[in-house]
């Protein structure tokens, strides 16, 4: 056996020379300028924003080497001091203090939308919901800054959610540069599929894994998946892996491209058939794991939001939290304390190093005569068994993973899960590998159990379990750079996923949830038969429309009170014909067209040949009259634009305001005021005018329903085509409208009322306590009541639904 | 070297052990019964036909098994006659010949449809398009059948394609016996997702390859794809290649569950960063390779349907051309002829075996000095060079392989041009090796190039071309069970399918436009814009439809004519307002219950009691009007209906028939001529009377757009909602429908009338000379011009297209 070994530690990459080559090179440019640190690569990354993928991979390579250099620095200054341990102690908590209470404070002043995951957001974003605050430059910014200080602090937390973010931010920073250009990058549906690649390449440059990451963004973002962007995704998240790599090579960190945690287990026997059913224990007790992990970081933010006297003190001063968690954490992992029994001065990388290591600690229950080299020392204490160790790495790391994903910083929550999984895979390999120390194979030759293949499985299975995913199984593949394990892992993932989707929501589904972000649940399969609901119940009858004989105070008036993005267009009050919809862009230029600089001039010109024939007084009244009137434009052209537009508005105004002025010295001051009034007057005639659409950009084929079109059809019109809103007629004409909003609350209230419920594929006994949706239900139900009461409209007259229409 | 070239050797998985093994057990069995095993294997896979993944895989190792001891047969009768060449030659050719002609002929016999891949038929049913008699037992028998012998036979045939249609075979066999138990099996929208789960387990336990499964198979049979069906895929590809590969444990063949085609190169440098432009190479040469087998497949069938000559013979001697194929290559590829230059004698199967192998053929151009171990020796030649056995291989092969895949026997190319790919990658590998003998790395330890390597690329880039799918790259992972060159792989499969993108449509569409599937192509990305075309310029203005206050003779003649699934129900012809959809199954059944059974009876009892009062005698004329007016509606009743209800409908009328003259027998002959005369009266009446549409499930939200929706928009709403058909309505008014067919023929016309290209995401620069379909182009042509001749139709006026839509 022992030579065995001996031959299996030569296999192993050069770690050791790597860690010491870094430790050389580091010390002297990092040790305490982090703010500065931070600036340059801030810096650094604003240069680079145009290149996404390079740069995708220089700020992880930047940030690689960061990561270390802090942990190392920490580590030096806390074994520096070992002849203190409260000094230690002291060094090794302050630390991360310090970065967590800094990334929060940083985050919170720039941008909060940055706070956490962000795959959640990138789910709503990939809907078709426009979330404008997190797509920006600021929250770039703030999550790549947060991001590094909080993943060098060492807490427990993860980077797939914020890479995924970073991604998809770059992208569309990168979008938004180009449509500078114009060409195909101001197509907005556009927008969204290079999202959707910038999603795989967030998860393929983290993990190194182009496939995983595809596979993993398009199952955690989408519902609905276009092929064409598949491929994509590969395109992108192969470069960005690849990229990621070579700079690892080029840095001489490797001698060629491998994989990130790359594992060296026997290629000829893998692991023994007799061997599934430890295996299939793992799936089955991850996905109880992974569901309980979602269930307890719902928890503590629920907690910390129930207790008002907690939250009103919190609220005050904001970077208390983040502190005190930081400082609990640290201080249980403190290595001369507590932390030695739980290996708590390896890093998570470290961690994940040792527990996928292709030797055996443990045999018989004795740990095993070779030396620990590196790392795995850690887990071994002399006076504690090293499946003790292991279970309070476990149950110490799960609740403390669990607290620290609720700090608002920038953190995931996928590596701390996967580490937490690699542990429990490790103590069934380590159990099992005491149970037989030959091995189970019967005939022949001995095959040592192999526990590093446990803490694979077990990683997989609950990473998938906690992201109701079954693509974590390609991403180990790739990051352990073997795929022998395939079987074992794919059973185990299949079933952590169906223990799991079965008792809890995924880990991003609570976040949307618990967050509120407009997303739109799934429909259970095989239910939809009970979802006995019709557009007619669930559509608001009250529409804005605009006729096509409407004045532009009308258009003024409709653009004031309606919140959709496109309006509809109806041929008259009476008859109420849909015949398109406009965009309220589109409309709101016609009005500014109607009012705006250059007939302005006109017609103050016009005044102004006539005014110099007469001057006549005008008395104060008028004029004071007229400023009213001119406040009100601007407050109704300030709410009803938004964005660009707004600017685009108020320039015409602010122009003639100051052209009229300058051309009204000349003049006295008593014209001035005549002219405003006349301008008065000459707005409400303006405003009087019949619209000309004649210019106007019409969509012909707005989206329609009937109102007989059932909830289930309605949802999957919806999800598949992105859809924001849809009218409803009957026989051509428009009685209502449905937004995306009506039909969460219908698929919401449905949970609670109708029996019917709001569940992923595999969710058969999932207890109906997790939905918050309670208060949204009684809406629905009230409807529903009404509905049955009522008897079956069969026909609807045309009198009784244009009442309700209006 | 010599030391680590012993190593690896012994790391190679007992392959002829198990050969040897196979070869003891089989000789006594398998000699030439090949009929009766056939049969005996068809009947054992038509009792297992009900528990899918078990029996797939069964039936997969029997075939295994099978084909060994076949080839094996072949072998051993070549091998024993070796001191006679001719009779050599004989046993040689006489197995394929025989074997590939019993294909042919017996599935032409028992179900034509089983020809061919399977995945073009998959995906066009995927795609919701009706292919009934492709999806039947007798399909079944005659697929596995014909599979059998064709793969046995040793041609260069592939068997991915028939897998994935033997798996669909199976689950649609499976729920239509399911749905005998009713539930949720009677669900159509749920046998399209037992189909895709099909899809996936087809490809899945053809590779041991669960994960590349699924994605190949969504790759190649969808355009966009439900996420939920993705865990399914997964759960069903799983457990098949579980079973498939435990079998081969539990058989002996392996001691534990591991790759099919396992390699074992070295994990620590599997190669170096400068190597990468040799693997780009591969990819790109073998992007045009994919090409230009995917134009030689085309050609070669355009060929022999264009020689009017040669096709009279053939049609004639439907087995002469699979004979003549077949014969000429096994002629080419006779061990002592032609076939000692490009290791003819070795299988599909060896032949991968070797070129995956660790080891280096040549070093300096000159094969290198090692004992070639088994298989591996056919590739050494003493007179010629290991690159020219390569090349010759290559370039034989690749015709051979196009020529062998027009036969019509059951059989995809995959496999074939897997085998070449790596041949090809293999090449390109030992000159590298011969170029760089101690390796590219320049620092330090020597890593010699490993040219194995080279191969699983190739043969990833090269299948990944013809089928254009990037998944390629995840299935010779789990083939070879390493995952090491993971970047290299991905890169030649990117490039390669970047190049045959922009060549060639896949092989799949190639297949679906050479039998004018019904499947609707896709539209070219950016530029949609160019697709002026709107819904009124291809809509079918002449709808069929039925009115609520129509009379049952209407509804005769309208289901007599239409074609469609469901028919529009509309307020009146005047209004033409469109009210609903029902299906044309609904309406037979509302007529046959009008004319059927029960209601004949209770006349017919009703006309005896006032009979027996009366006697009178009829004319013979009135006697054969009758008969004729019988005639008739039995035709109409078998041309209206379909399936299962044409069996429903005319039992009530046989029986009718007999029962009235079973009864009419009492009283005398006239009697029942008056009988025959009265009965039809009668249905006449019937036939006049209005229908009563209360008990008649009517959709009252049928698919709807408007005149002027894109032809682009269109387009994504048929493909995402997998629409067969959709009216067309103005102001609530119907006025046309659109179907697929309108829909294709719009979008195939579109590539050559207006400049816009029917193109995947790649093919920016394919020639437009593939399409075939310029004769259907013209109709669009004219519709077009004689749009733009006219003004735009603002609004149809109601008279106007009242009269168009009659």
């Amino acid at each position: 056996v022992n030579s065995q070994t001996v031959k299996e530690a030569a296999v192993e990459p050069g770690g050791e020379v790597v860690d010491v080559l870094l430790e050389g090179r580091m010390y002297g440019r990092y040790t305490q300028e982090l703010g500065v640190y931070a600036k340059e690569e801030a810096a650094r990354l604003r240069e680079s924003g145009q290149r996404r993928s390079v740069s995708r991979t220089l700020d992880l390579l930047e940030y690689d080497k960061g990561r270390c250099a802090k942990c190392r620095t920490q580590k030096w200054m806390y074994g520096g001091l070992d002849s203190n341990v409260f000094l230690q102690y002291l060094a090794w908590v302050t630390y991360p203090v310090v970065l967590i209470t800094f990334s929060a404070g940083f985050t919170q002043i720039l941008a909060p939308q940055a706070v956490g995951s962000g795959i959640p957001e990138m789910k709503t974003i990939l809907r078709g919901v426009v979330l404008k605050e997190y797509l920006t430059f600021k929250t770039f910014v703030a999550k790549v800054i947060g991001l590094t200080c909080a993943l060098g602090s060492g807490m427990p937390l993860g980077k797939e959610g914020p890479f995924v973010h970073i991604a998809s931010l770059c992208a569309a920073l990168l979008s938004k540069f180009m449509s500078l250009f114009g060409g195909i990058y101001e197509n907005e549906s556009r927008n969204i599929e290079m999202l959707a690649a910038a999603c795989a390449v967030g998860v393929g440059c983290c993990f190194a894994a182009p496939i995983g990451g595809v596979l993993f963004s398009i199952e955690v973002t989408s519902t609905f998946f276009a092929v064409r962007n598949y491929w994509r995704g590969f395109f992108a998240a192969t470069f960005s892996a690849f990229i990621f790599r070579v700079l690892a090579v080029w840095n001489r960190d490797e001698e060629t491209i491998t994989a990130l945690f790359k594992t060296s287990f026997r290629l000829d026997f893998p692991f023994d058939l007799q061997e599934l059913p430890a295996f299939a224990v793992i799936g089955i007790a991850n996905g109880f794991g992974g569901a309980l992990f979602v269930y307890l970081n719902r928890l503590i933010v629920q907690f910390m939001r129930k207790q008002k006297a907690i939250n009103r003190f919190l609220m005050k001063k904001r970077l208390l939290y983040p502190a005190l968690v930081t400082l609990l954490i640290s201080t249980l992992t403190f290595p001369p304390g507590f932390g030695q029994f739980m290996a708590g001065k390896l890093t998570q990388k470290e961690s994940l190093v040792t527990l996928l290591d292709n030797r055996t600690w443990a045999k018989q229950g004795i740990a095993e005569e070779f030396d620990y080299i590196g790392h795995s020392e850690a887990w071994k204490h002399p006076q504690v068994n090293v499946f003790v160790t292991l279970v309070l790495f476990i149950v110490m790391k799960f609740w403390m993973s669990a607290l620290a994903t609720t700090i608002p910083v920038p953190c995931g929550a996928f590596m701390p899960v996967f580490v937490i999984g690699a542990a429990f895979g490790r103590l069934v390999g380590e159990s099992m590998a005491a149970w037989f120390p030959d091995g189970i194979h019967t005939d022949g030759t001995i095959y040592p159990i192999v526990p590093g293949g446990y803490a694979v499985v077990g990683a997989a299975a609950l990473s998938g379990a906690v992201t109701h995913t079954v693509s974590t199984a390609v991403i180990v593949f790739e990051l352990t750079g073997q795929i022998s394990h395939i079987l074992p892992v794919m059973i185990a993932v299949i079933l952590a996923n169906a223990v799991a989707q079965s008792l809890q929501p995924s880990l991003y589904d609570s976040i949307i949830r618990i967050k509120k972000l407009p997303y739109l649940p799934e429909l259970g399969w095989g239910h939809h038969e009970k979802y006995n609901i019709r557009v007619e119940d669930i559509m608001v009858r009250d529409v804005r429309y605009i006729t096509l004989n409407c004045s532009y105070r009308d258009l003024h008036n409709v653009l004031l009170t309606g919140h959709l993005k496109t309006l509809a267009l109806v041929e008259s009050t009476e008859s109420m014909i849909l015949l398109g919809s406009i965009e309220r862009a589109q409309l709101q230029a016609l009005l500014s067209l109607q009012l705006g600089r250059p007939r302005r001039l006109a017609y103050i010109r016009e005044r102004a040949v006539e005014d110099k024939k007469r001057l006549s007084v005008v008395s104060n009244d008028s004029s004071e009259n007229s400023s009213h009137r001119a406040s009100q434009e601007v407050r109704f052209q300030v709410r009803g634009h938004s964005g660009q537009r707004c600017k685009k508005c108020f320039q015409p105004f602010k122009a003639h305001y100051f052209q009229s002025h300058r051309k009204k010295c000349l003049q006295n001051v008593t014209a001035e005021f005549c002219m405003s009034s006349k301008i008065t007057e000459w707005e409400e005639k303006q405003l009087d005018e019949q619209v000309n659409f004649n210019n106007c950009k019409i969509d012909p084929a707005p989206f329609q329903l009937v109102e007989r079109t059932s909830l289930h059809k309605t949802h999957t019109i919806f999800s598949l085509l992105g859809l924001d809103h849809a009218f409803v007629t009957s026989i051509g004409r428009l009685i209502g409208v449905v937004s995306l909003k009506e039909l969460r609350k219908a698929i919401e209230g449905s949970v609670t009322v109708k029996g019917a419920k709001v569940r992923p594929p595999l969710a058969s006994f999932r207890d109906s306590g997790t939905s918050s949706s309670e208060n949204e239900a009684t809406e629905l139900h009230k409807l529903w009541d009404r509905h049955k009461s009522m008897p079956l409209p069969r026909e609807h007259t045309p009198s009784e639904s244009d009442e309700k229409s209006q």
